[in-house]
């Protein structure tokens, strides 16, 4: 037998979003039922950077293998993304490696549909004011995957630059977009944190009752968007346990003693298999995204059907 | 800035066994000196086998990625190895994928090199007589790789099937080849066992004082081949601690409680770097190989140089 491999590159282009969501949850839901093999993602530090490394199999989707992904905040001055990714898949029947698939944007759709997800089972609302801080790839990520699943009336956005507000907003024209400060941006239905912060930037006191938050920036030791008290008057749900104490939004907290992984109210995967609900329409609700190897192999599984393939000799 | 990725296959034809077996030591130098980073490898089973990620970061060759290997014992029937592998390395300052590497026959070439240092360490004769258990591809690739660092005057196999014994033997064609049982073959100054044996096959009697015995085999929970009697017997030292507990040639007897994590002798790190040693010519020694993610950048480095590339567009 004459076996090969294939890389895949572009396989983003054309991808239906609304499908993506559904792969996603599917995955989660997968998680939720403890039907999946994935062990918590690996960090090897770099002088500038990070990478991580992140194995699973889905039995479900008959999908096996890794995602390879660093983090180096220096590289946009290099023109290079701050963030790239490959994802090797694997043949479930024999271990050999089917494709390698650039998977840099898959990384920030996937990690959307995670938000998108929380969003469909956590917010109270359908129609809904969207608040956005932080206007990187993955803020973008994050309002393209939500439109799948909510109505969005309108998008308050802040960034510590005023010009990335405005380049963000011209990408959103079908909604109404409104720059504002930090304060004023938490003061809607819907709140998705998407910064590489260090210190808690969303006080306690500016979000209302009933409020549903994506806290995606916090994605490895050290990093956190929201205030302590804000976590603990809060219901958090995680994508994955270990990986959110280790490195998700409750990661300082939780080394703080000021947040206990006893306190975590659930995971993503729990709700979408109706395990874990909101209980009430004024709780906060957060949703501490880290991301997970099953999203990475979810969205390859729909994306090796797009884009532009290289055959490679193998073995 | 364009950026681009190569695919090399092939990188093993011409490579300098004694220049592979140079770079692993230097690997395992580092190893000892704490000067690297490796967390254990990561196993995901699949229904007829399980695949490792194997990530990692070596500072002193300025080299990190990830080596996924899978280990399926039916492939052989369906034409494909049964151990196949990827190695993805990544630019040290940008994290980006800098190269695939078909890394099949690289991995059993790393694996050959570390058994070879082991021997140039540990054994205590520089002319032996070499005790082979099993003739697979491992075998081979032990044998090519201690013939650079001892002189062998004779080898002596055993195999379930002695038709194989008579093909290996065909592949030594420079060395008198003996086929035995395998009681005799024990009777020997270095022996290697590469089997995949779930139950011990080596018994304590049939080793005499003064053997070094590289222990390959064993590379998941489960597998052994040296009688438990044997291992208390020896000075055992492994590759790693973590995974030769978790999947070594110890890790039955240390599940049983016949063996404690605390009685291992050393590592083949702190051997190459002289913190550890044999002690005494008549104590038996026994190399633990589980397979380190540094073997696999180390040989990487030097493989970089040769084979096929395909330049692949990323990101």
């Amino acid at each position: 037998m004459i076996a090969h491999m294939q890389y895949l590159t572009d396989t983003d282009m054309g991808l239906d979003l609304g499908q993506v969501n559904r792969a996603v949850e599917a995955a989660f839901a997968d998680h939720g039922k403890g039907l999946v093999q994935m062990p918590p993602k690996l960090y090897i530090t770099l002088p500038e950077g990070d990478f991580r490394t992140m194995p699973a199999y889905l039995p479900s989707l008959s999908i096996a293998g890794v995602k390879i992904v660093n983090v180096h905040p220096n590289n946009p001055a290099k023109g290079l993304p701050t963030v790239m990714a490959l994802t090797v898949i694997l043949d479930i029947a024999t271990g050999q490696p089917l494709a390698v698939i650039n998977a840099t944007r898959l990384t920030n759709m996937r990690t959307g549909a995670a938000g998108a997800i929380a969003c469909k089972y956590l917010s109270p609302k359908k129609e809904v004011i969207l608040g956005i801080i932080g206007t990187g790839r993955q803020a973008e990520s994050q309002v393209k995957a939500i439109r799948q699943e909510l109505k969005i009336k309108d998008i308050k956005i802040w960034s510590r630059d005023p010009q990335h507000v405005r380049q963000f907003a011209d990408r959103f024209m079908e909604f109404p977009c409104h720059a504002m400060t930090i304060e004023k941006v938490c003061d809607c239905d819907v709140l998705v944190t998407t910064t590489p912060s260090r210190t808690p930037i969303i006080r306690n006191e500016w979000i209302h009752e009933g409020t549903h938050i994506n806290a995606i920036g916090a994605d490895a030791p050290g990093k956190e968007e929201l205030a302590p008290a804000l976590i603990r008057r809060a219901r958090v749900f995680v994508d994955d346990p270990a990986q959110a104490i280790h490195s998700g939004e409750i990661n300082v907290p939780v080394s703080q003693g000021l947040f206990s992984p006893s306190e975590i109210a659930g995971t993503l995967g729990e709700i979408v298999i109706g395990k874990k609900r909101r209980e009430t329409s004024d709780e906060i609700t957060i949703f501490d995204s880290t991301g997970l190897a099953i999203q990475d192999l979810a969205i390859a599984k729909i994306a090796m059907q797009h884009g532009t393939q290289v055959d490679l000799p193998f073995p």
